[in-house]
């Protein structure tokens, strides 16, 4: 408590499908050291493209569905069509964009299909999706990281998948955590009282989404830096995988609109 | 950019009506030093407490509205009132809590209105409204630590004052920028291109709600530390005050919800 930091990992290459991308980590770290405490904050797009979340829209045919909305967003249709295949539910479709609620819960701007930095070496026109259960992605990193690192550390460091969403009553997009292994999703304080003996108000707080975040500042938006380490969350970082982000996702009842 | 970090304020007083903040940060800072490129994230409670935006719920007098929504929701009606006399209109009134948009335009749970840490050395009951206008309350907060700081530093640390709230689709609360001064809201990356040459995707990053993020990460919430100093920003920080937080608040048209 008292101070937090996130540096991103430079030096790790172009993901490609069917990486180690533990491995890669691990090397990128040469000397640095990673302990059982660190939080690893890792963009979805490296994720999916190492576990083959890709699409080729050479290979994707538009239905009429996508191919008029794609009309009327003066959109690529095959990228529409990827869009609502990966929707459990459209939201909203204007404006250029698509909400919607992704097979996984998540809602987000074009249920999180991702048309940049998806060049590949051949520059065939492809899209990253997110990753088909970025919790047991995130599980499957860590066990593999323990796998990787097992004499220079206990335990292993809490894995975080992120993504880049769009909020509702505020502009800008931050930061979220859509995969999680190792590291509380919320920090509940319901019902503890403050140093003067009173309720707290703010009390269930989104501790992997602000450390999404956190991480998300400590990377240059153009640069080849998927990969950020955190370091000051030790407090919530716990040795079983525990609930992973879906536990973040507000059930639709729930639901803070009508 | 590579790396960032948060650090808590310790040993600041309880702050009082009519208190001078800037100058009660900097005697809690002593020998650290805080230079142009630093960006102060202040918890609004306590600007609002220095700037005497506090209600003492024994000169409340709630009327029929108040009264209803307080027994519907087995709250204080006083508070109630408290909340409907900052709100510009009423979102929704469920299960105990009242979502509005304030004067400013926050849409947020009981319109910012915190009923913890306001007790005073007398335990009069008391709520702390946001600051009347926060992006003002920032810019004097960092003209006043330009005057106190002068012949340490070139111009003055970005000063940013923070709230926690609630998002619609996604639960637990997360820290965001109400008043902001010297600190770019938006990194805006729209119509630039990737390290590929391809559009980028996330590309209007909300900078100061990261920080503010971030910022609640390096402090324990039921402890006195309402200020955290963030580094690593510099690039995001200028000279000038800026846009303020204002700029983060979507314009109601722009709605993502019917």
């Amino acid at each position: 408590v008292g101070a937090i930091s996130a540096r991103s990992l430079l030096g790790l290459p172009e993901v490609q499908v069917g990486d180690d991308l533990a491995q890669l980590i691990v090397a990128a770290l040469g000397e640095q050291s990673l302990t059982g405490g660190h939080v690893l904050v890792i963009a979805h797009t490296v994720v999916s493209k190492a576990e083959g979340a890709v699409v080729a829209l050479a290979e994707v045919t538009p239905g009429a569905r996508a191919r008029e909305l794609a009309e009327a967003q003066g959109r690529d249709a095959r990228v529409v069509q990827v869009v609502l295949d990966e929707s459990a539910e459209v939201l909203r479709a204007e404006h250029g964009v698509i909400i919607s609620r992704t097979r996984h819960g998540f809602v987000c701007a074009n249920a999180g299909v991702d048309a940049s930095n998806a060049g590949d070496a051949a520059g065939e026109d492809r899209v990253v999706l997110l990753p088909r259960d970025p919790d047991a992605s995130a599980r499957r990193i860590r066990a593999r990281l323990r796998e990787l690192c097992a004499e220079e550390q206990r335990g292993a460091p809490a894995v975080l998948i992120s993504d880049t969403f769009g909020r509702a009553w505020r502009l800008g997009q931050t930061d979220a955590a859509i995969g999680l292994a190792g590291l509380a999703p919320l920090d509940d304080w319901r019902g503890r009282r403050d140093a003067d003996g009173r309720d707290l108000q703010a009390t269930w707080l989104a501790i992997a989404d602000a450390a999404a975040g956190a991480a998300d500042l400590a990377r240059a938006k153009d640069s080849r830096e998927p990969v950020v380490i955190v370091e000051g969350l030790e407090r919530f970082v716990t040795l079983d995988d525990g609930a992973g982000a879906l536990a973040l996702v507000r059930p639709r009842e729930q639901d803070l609109f009508g």
